[in-house]
């Protein structure tokens, strides 16, 4: 990473940063990606696959979809706007976000200059005043259905204009954090001005349809120091639930203020509601504001919100938002299996937010959420070939004869028509390794356990960081430091995760059947210390020397998981979960079925890494009953058969068929009536 | 019965029944109730118990429920109209319709002197005009919140002010036939002078919301011969379609002027659409208007909508309206086991819809339809004890713990808040000698097998007709012919039920898997005869002399039931029909379970009769495969049990459990992911 500074001084602006923003961020602050080399099994590949294929997949489609074209017809202020939604311009961003993050891992002159060419692209479909939104650009008398007749006339509900806004902000702060280029964040910057000057107070307000011009703006702060950014963003979240005019007769009951985060002032919401990727911005932007304004009503209502989220909204994959219709979160405890929807967007959009948090609170349980998320919900979305993705991530594959409509979609697609969710994976995931550490004065945390090299400064000390283990699989983790002089004096926190802890989630919502036998363990240069455990990390507080080696253990039993009984869908159901992953039963290695499991309480499972089944895989195995028909279908029996079940992420990339998170554990109401008619979906055809 | 004409002439009218109205009407007309005397072992038990059980229960409950109360506040013009609905006033109406088929089968002299009271508190509720309608009389300042400031002005959607009207015609008829008096019919006829004074061409015109005073005005019209009733019930007809006021964005997508059957004229409807009740007694009043105006054009619009009924939405039971949202007909074969409606009201409708339609046309298969309602989901309303009563009809009762509200109740009630159907059983049950015989010229129409005795004048001539059965248990017919006369000279029709034709619907919708073994067989003074079979009726033209017998047997296996396979729900599933009688599996009589038995193809059933079971029963009994599960829960099995199936009907007199009318022939997919959770009505409470 180059330092910001030389570039605020190129720009010319009259930039001074005010003794108030940087007096007040986030307590703790992340080490920055470009710090944080991996060497990590689990995800260098990940990361590999993500700049071979996924990003220049995703350049490819945005060319051969007409993004592109859309941007070059702007510029030339002609044609007519080539792509279904008006906000198809943000997958150029998302990409090029990706990208950015890719470039400071990955050199690569040839994607460097593409990426440039694109750029230049964007500004070219910039107007002079610094409106961007080829929508409208192209043809202003002729504008998207969507767009409305005038510039930000629809934002509340339709028009995007402030999330394409957000995109690209989002996009030019990552490029000039990577490549120490100015071109994207001066067409940004252009754009933010325009936006700051005619939305405030005494001007024009409207709660943004969909938030991410919050954070957007925060990021352009931080980047500039212009107050103003700040400010707006701000002004943004306060013109939340001010607006009257939603029909509450509305067909769709849901589709008030509420699916908008709009039915009240944000710091009187309490939980999280509507759709679920706008709300989850919407918090992280909360989270934002409230670190860098102090604002303590802002800090507590999104406390609020994320322990209603926690402890009633989010699947045991770390999904968010369980109802298709309006992609948003449901009631309290409303998480279906069948038809759950949880958007890779929403699981991107809550690592964001569980970042946020933990950045303000310094508690290892947000942690535990993002990572809950990282090794489940999130990576599902995308195939192990880099470009086949879920839009939405099912926690169940019943019979394929049954399969109705609302249920979860079973296999992954090449790209959507509101393509979101790939280019959203494509940005997050070379951005991890800027979620690896954090730190705040002599303390830095180790949040994830992923191999890698950092350097950094801790307490005015240079130290080099080097992690090497075999996580997820194994629970052994293992930290070399490196300080630059002969000792170097501070305390390095390790999180304990939640799991490792009896605790399934923070929240209750999910609980392990038994407490594990084992603690974690720690030795540092091969000795048992004791440790105190302080908001979930282990904290070592000492004089560190050239190669002192820290070795924690980890506890990996294969643990039972139960919902809080509330959970209708998985009463009298378990899940299984190894150390921070999920596992799921596919069909493919269950003799064509995963409806007919029964994983009765004491099942014995035997964990194996399996190097050549989906890229490499601990699975898990037991014997257990399983419901079995014969030829005549009037005959039903019970055998014993083995049960073979693999990480939930890695799940369908090989076919379609059925799959399992939560399994019967035992039958209380076996009722042939409530099955799917014989060959329902043959006859309906 | 007593001839209409001395009460003509008694009530003073200048009425001379127009040559138009005297040639004009049904070409069969039925045998009065008043002429048919029953003995029969299954039918007169019910009408005594409707008697001696229902009748006065039910005027009862209209005295502690306030219903009479209303009307002595109206008689008063003051208090506050003490029930839920405007409509409350019918239940009154037609108890006194039942009372009086009632009396008529049954003299009782304290049950006619309570009616006659009724009459006058009834009489004296009625404003000197003749509206009559206690929820405005009560207080006209402040009317009821549904019937709106001004008389009628709420009629489309809500008042139900004609409704009132049409159930006091019904009744007024009933009770001027059945006893001879007028009082009633005088309250009607104001009434009726009324409507027809404000709603008419070039007055106030409006599709009635809840139709029946069409049907109401066509039998004043018979009664009195006056043009302007039968005028004034095709206004009505034709009222329909011309409003366009309904909001096609409605919530409930269903409830613009489809759910009133509003949305196109008569004449242009081609399926049976919106609330199931209100349709089908519009379809009856279509039939009525067709056959005393010839109108062609409405009877191809009924016939239509008939054949689209039975050919696409009527349950193996002949329940109708299968959407408990709306009390409505779904879409073409949208027949949900779980969650059927079927509406006690809409299989009374029912029936006085097929008695029209057979009286059209002289077709068996429109008695086809009234016999399977009538055997089945009409007499499922009512419990044995004649005092509970199911306002929906279930298919099929899935275990009490996984029971959803959206699914039909399971359990019969003493009476309901809106207590149309306790009512319209009332009148119905005592009103079934009417539809046992039906004529024209020199044909006798035996279109129920029913014993008794029946009193009439065919092709000129006086005969006694006695039947004597076991029907529905037994096939065997026995009819006895008596002439007054020596010899008689009239062609006896006895239908040929459909069932014994190898026929389950006339429509196809439902099928016999294989074809009876057996033909009905008739025999006249104990010689096999041949038969021609015209329109499902077996035609025995013959000079009758005194005590000349016949003998029909009609072939009584068990059948299998098939539905058409767009019928999603009972796909792979099989009904059990024996005669006339639909038969289902209880809980009480299957080891406490319903939903867990399979029925495989080639099951051998036996039938025998039980007199000591829900009051003398033929049950099915078979051996059949149960799933059963091990105390564990987690050991499923196939076992042979006994299945023993009792009729539909008699279902719900022994206390709540699981039963079903359709049963898997065998499992192609069983998925427990597809169970109801584990006691998840527990854990909702």
């Amino acid at each position: 990473m180059r330092s910001p500074k030389p570039f605020l001084l190129a720009l010319g602006l009259a930039v001074v940063l005010p003794a108030a923003a940087q007096k007040s961020d986030y307590p703790i602050q992340a080490v920055p990606f470009t710090r944080v080399k991996l060497t990590d099994s689990f995800w260098l590949p990940r990361l590999k696959t993500n700049t071979d294929v996924t990003i220049p997949a995703s350049f490819a489609r945005c060319e051969s979809t007409n993004r592109v074209k859309n941007f070059e017809m702007a510029a030339a202020r002609q044609g007519k706007f080539a792509t279904t939604f008006p906000f198809d311009d943000t997958d150029i961003y998302k990409t090029i976000e990706g990208a950015s993050y890719s470039l400071s891992v990955y050199p690569d002159a040839k994607l460097d200059a593409y990426v440039d060419e694109l750029i230049k692209k964007v500004g070219a479909a910039q107007e002079p005043d610094g409106y961007l939104y080829t929508a409208r650009t192209i043809d202003p008398a002729h504008p998207h259905s969507w767009a409305g007749k005038e510039r930000w006339e629809k934002e509340r509900e339709l028009s995007h204009e402030l999330y394409n806004a957000g995109h690209l902000y989002e996009a030019a702060v990552a490029h000039y954090e990577a490549t120490g280029k100015k071109t994207l964040l001066n067409i940004a910057l252009k754009n933010a001005d325009l936006v700051c000057a005619v939305f405030g107070p005494g001007k024009r307000s409207v709660a943004p349809g969909h938030e991410i011009v919050e954070m957007g703006l925060v990021k352009l702060y931080r980047v500039t120091g212009q107050p103003k950014y700040l400010t707006t963003a701000k002004f943004f979240l306060d013109a939340r639930g001010q607006y009257k005019g939603y029909d509450p007769k509305s067909p769709d009951g849901w589709k008030n203020g509420q699916y908008w985060q709009d039915d009240k002032p944000v710091v009187a919401q309490t939980e999280a509601e509507g759709h679920a990727v706008r709300a989850e911005y919407l918090y992280s932007a909360m989270a934002d504001v409230a670190a860098l304004t102090g604002d303590k009503q802002l800090l507590a209502a999104v406390d609020t919100i994320w322990n209603n989220m926690v402890a009633k909204k989010m699947y045991v994959t770390g999904g968010t938002g369980a109802v298709g219709s309006g992609e948003r979160f449901g009631a309290n405890y409303e998480l279906p299996n069948a038809t759950a929807y949880n958007e890779t967007c929403a699981s991107v959009a809550d690592v964001f937010w569980n970042e946020r948090m933990f950045q303000l609170h310094g508690d290892s349980k947000y942690v535990d959420v993002l990572e809950k998320v990282l090794y489940n919900g999130l990576i599902s979305g995308v195939g192990l070939d880099g470009k086949s993705f879920f839009y939405s991530n099912a926690m169940q594959i019943k019979s394929l004869d049954s399969y109705s409509y609302h249920d979860t979609e079973p296999a992954r697609a090449g790209w959507f028509e509101c393509s979101c969710c790939p280019t959203n994976l494509a940005r997050l995931m070379p951005a991890l390794p800027g979620y690896v550490y954090a730190q705040k004065g002599r303390s830095l945390y180790a949040n994830l356990f992923v191999s890698g090299k950092a350097s950094l400064t801790v307490n005015k000390q240079q130290v080099q960081l080097t992690q090497a283990n075999n996580y997820p699989w194994d629970g052994g983790l293992k930290f070399t430091v490196d300080p630059s002089a002969s000792a170097a004096d501070f305390d390095l926190l390790v999180r304990i995760p939640g799991w490792a802890r009896n605790e399934a989630m923070p929240s209750g919502l999910y609980t392990f059947e038994q407490p594990s036998a084992q603690r974690a363990s720690i030795k540092v240069n091969g000795k048992i210390v004791d440790y105190q455990l302080k908001n979930g990390y282990a904290v070592l507080s000492r004089k560190w020397h050239r190669h002192d080696v820290v070795e924690v253990s980890l506890p990996m039993e294969v643990r039972r998981v139960h919902a809080n009984p509330l959970v209708k869908d998985d009463l009298g159901k378990v899940a299984l979960q190894r150390g921070p992953v999920m596992y799921c039963a596919e069909w493919q290695d269950n003799n064509g079925k995963a409806s007919n499991i029964i994983v009765p309480a004491g099942t014995a499972f035997t964990a194996s890494y399996q190097p050549g089944l989906l890229n490499g895989i601990e699975t898990l195995t037991a014997t257990v009953p399983v419901v079995q028909l014969d030829a005549s279908g009037t005959s039903v029996s019970t055998a014993p058969r083995t049960l073979t079940a693999i990480p939930y992420y890695a799940w369908a990339n090989r076919g379609k068929g059925e799959m399992t998170v939560w399994f019967p554990e035992k039958l209380t109401n076996l009722d042939l009536l409530s099955q799917p008619p014989a060959a329902a979906a043959t006859a309906a055809k």
